[in-house]
């Protein structure tokens, strides 16, 4: 276990590529990511888990079923386990993700926007 | 489940006492709370967890036996569960704090600083 501090900033300067969300932290069986996003995501769902997203830095959207919820810079949303979503991000977004280890980012679904896991930054 | 998002600014809006964590989100069998911090919190630790602190505005510090980390906003740390740590700031700062529910702000201590659990905000 490590006592180093974690800058969101300088993070986020060490990879460029969106929607692969980089570990900066294991909380017991948790981890808390980092991940840019920019333009769509794939509608999926996680069966096992809740999911927060915490945005750093811009803006998202979180679109559900029957409604579409926008985060901005300081703001924050729970995904309820077993909801579909959609985020997308109009602009470059930086976000803050929370969730047990090994959680597929596509849910139920495997696509091309499949990332890997484990990738710490 | 809500699908209303969380703004911190609002949150932190609705109350000013210090060491007192606030919830803000239930995230599977976690929590993530608010919290508004000044001066000098008690030596304590966790025996069944880690605990995240992460800085949304100002400053603090976590003391440990053999060093002490200073955290500034768009920081954060993960104290390691078992780990003896003292938080403080000298000006009032806005932490977030991610960890399971039911957890004793002030570990193994009991102390005047032990704040109720479950308080939502």
């Amino acid at each position: 276990m490590s006592f180093e501090k974690i800058n969101f900033k300088e993070k986020f300067s060490k990879f460029s590529e969106h929607w692969q969300p980089k570990v900066v932290a294991n909380l017991n069986d948790y981890e808390i990511k980092l991940v840019k996003i920019k333009d769509d995501f794939v509608w999926h769902l996680h069966e096992e888990t809740d999911e927060a997203f915490i945005v750093l830095e811009g803006q998202m959207h979180i679109e559900f079923e029957d409604r579409t919820v926008k985060l901005t810079k300081g703001e924050m949303l729970v995904v309820p386990k077993g909801t579909r979503h959609r985020p997308y991000a109009e602009q470059e977004a930086h976000i803050m993700i929370v969730e047990p280890k090994d959680i597929r980012n596509t849910g139920n679904i495997e696509d091309n926007l499949t990332a890997p896991n484990d990738e710490w930054v």
